[in-house]
């Protein structure tokens, strides 16, 4: 299969690899009117005035701009049930703690997740995953961790990666085996470290283990003996930490080799520049700030000190209902002080290196072939506009997985 | 044609003619698991397992939520250049005043427009056109405002009127003739009043008139000379008012016979009943405070006086880079405090009522077939999700003219 996008205006981000920092992330290149040639599922080559050899189909750009295929690298997209009549009791006025104790709130997931089976949430999971390839995603990230027993989220991974199999972009599991405390499992930390972390190692060995750091969820303590378990297990690991209350995880995640510390809304600035100054990577989570109660992970400082960021959707059924790359990137600059050029970068190239991935992220000769050509001419636009879909044409490997179809 | 909609959840609104106000607003009809029958433009039966006719094209629902296509009754969607490097200026710090003696703002537009011809107008519009139908907007209104002078604001109207007739849709056209003042022009008002007003009464009789009453803009004493003008020349009327400044313009509107006042950010809690209390509709535009500054008319107080509320997106490219009545949803119920069923009927059978338009609006049978089928199977989702597309097919007068098209 060959194909050939003719006079696209091409955001390559061409570069050296490893994440972007500092000024490097908004310094990004482009290529006006060029063509990109595909060859099975890589990328081939790019020029300008590429004659389309014999049987490649040709997509007319006419000046569009052409972006790597978002890579989403934080979302817990597989899941059950809804909590929309919780949303109803919270606009109505529920207190946190009001929702909690009628069942609401993540327990509520939980339970739902526990009585699906392993194809049922197969299946949601790729109603979810077409509707993120129709907005341009074509890598994403997604976490286990409403099974909260060795069971269940053996059942997620399984259900994950079963639904990977199917769907033509790519799935990266992580095992986020410390998402809340389950308060009706006795010794539940224990039972996870050494009950769930060496079942999960010997089912999916070498899968990034994760962990929610909070008041109410998981404490500091418990989250490094989960991680020290981990890393001995040759687990990478990765953490949510400062969503709500700084709590000096993020120094002891960067201490622990962590890939990544997640959230950061509430990260004090000695933490921040610790951060910054690691090999870490920060991974900002803006539709948490939409959604629940403005506050944003403070990119622009993160940036200017010269941290690797990532944007993601943290798409998920309580806290981010939104599996868009695009409003993330909107409200990343609108509410994080990024430029439209940086949140392209921490959503593509930057999210590749962080999950390791050399083949994709950037527009260059011999990467692998996820690309999305956008409705718009401009890539400022992509944050400007906000709302609905800005993806005309979505491929992955090679092969055209979507287009905007109208006859209006 | 034939078209029947097999297994729908179906929020049909049907009951009496006119606005919804009070608890009425968000106590919606729904019928679960309908069929809806669709012939010609028309819907012509609302029934449980309808047989589909011989050659009927069948929609399986499958439990998917069924809506009357959305009703934009406020927009500024025929435009030309983009505001994108004013945005860069924004975000960099400058400044509303520095941005408007840089030659930026609305005066920008103007500028572009004075610039385009009627055809390229005509084109871009259509394009954006295009945009809403998929994303469920199935009737919409179009304000000129962009020209300034009757040779451009004729112009305007002109190619609006041009691309209504190529769209599958339906457009209405404001005549917008107090957007802004042209300082270059010397007796601004006293011309767009006795030159371009006569002038659009002849070309275009019975169109609406519309002014944005603003501090910088139009004043009181201006827009009312203007509307008492229109009035005489048999023009409804419609304002922006109260968008950052009281100026007691609402209960001018009120007296004059005003459709609608629009924006009502600033509205002093009198105005606001007195509002309710009249014919006059409110119609708020939440992706402008969203956008801006985070400033939202207060729906809920409007809702609760007894007002008749329309949603509206305000696309345009300067304050409200959005086309997605979802997006405007979703603004709504988080930052209004309307309820989701709410939000619904204000931007379905309101605005239709609004525009006069009796043949839509609702899901009854004899009303034109503009109906919206959803990838959500509880209408909350639409609020709830937010970013993205969430409608799977649209048709329009009976005919299907966008549907979500994916391999993955």
């Amino acid at each position: 299969m060959t194909l050939l996008f003719r006079d696209v205006r091409a955001i390559t981000l061409a570069g050296p690899p490893g994440p972007r920092r500092g000024t490097a992330l908004g310094d990004i290149d482009i290529r006006e009117r060029a063509d990109v040639l595909i060859e099975g599922d890589r990328i081939s080559r790019i020029d300008s005035d590429i004659r389309p050899p014999a049987g490649a189909m040709v997509i007319e750009g006419r000046g569009r701009v052409l972006l790597p295929g978002f890579i989403d690298c934080h979302t817990h997209c597989c899941w059950a049930g809804d909590r929309l009549d919780e949303w109803d009791r919270k606009r109505a006025g529920a207190s946190y703690l009001e929702i909690l104790a009628s069942g609401g709130g993540i327990m509520s997931t939980v339970r739902a997740v526990r009585r699906s089976s392993e194809a049922d949430l197969s299946r949601t999971l790729l109603d979810r995953l077409a509707v993120m390839a129709g907005g341009g995603t074509t890598t994403v990230e997604v976490k286990s961790g409403y099974g909260l027993s060795t069971e269940h989220e053996l059942k997620m991974l399984r259900a994950i990666r079963a639904a990977s199999t199917s769907w033509p972009g790519t799935v990266v599991p992580t095992a986020l085996l410390g998402h809340a405390i389950d308060s009706e499992t006795p010794n539940f930390v224990e039972r996870v470290i050494y009950e769930t972390l060496p079942a999960v190692s010997d089912a999916f060995p070498a899968i990034t283990v994760d962990a929610y750091c909070e008041k109410g969820a998981w404490s500091v303590d418990e989250t490094v003996r989960l991680f020290e378990q981990a890393r001995a297990a040759r687990h990478p690991i990765r953490v949510h930490a400062d969503q709500f209350t700084s709590l000096g995880m993020t120094v002891r995640a960067i201490a622990l080799g962590a890939t990544s510390v997640d959230h950061l809304e509430a990260t004090t600035d000695n933490d921040l520049l610790a951060l910054a100054a690691s090999a870490t990577y920060g991974v900002a989570l803006p539709v948490c700030g939409f959604h629940l109660d403005g506050r944003y992970a403070r990119g622009r400082r993160f940036v200017d000190l010269g941290g690797a960021i990532c944007i993601a959707t943290n798409c998920n059924p309580g806290s981010a209902p939104s599996s868009s790359m695009p409003l993330a990137i909107a409200l990343a600059v609108r509410h994080m002080g990024l430029t439209p050029q940086e949140a392209i970068a921490a959503t593509t190239v930057n999210p590749a290196a962080l999950l390791g991935m050399n083949d994709r992220g950037t527009i260059e000769t011999g990467k692998r072939a996820d690309l999305i050509l956008l409705r718009h001419r401009d890539e400022r636009s992509l944050a400007y506009e906000v709302g609905g879909n800005p993806v005309d044409t979505v491929v992955i490997g090679g092969r055209v997985v979507s287009a905007a179809h109208s006859s209006a």
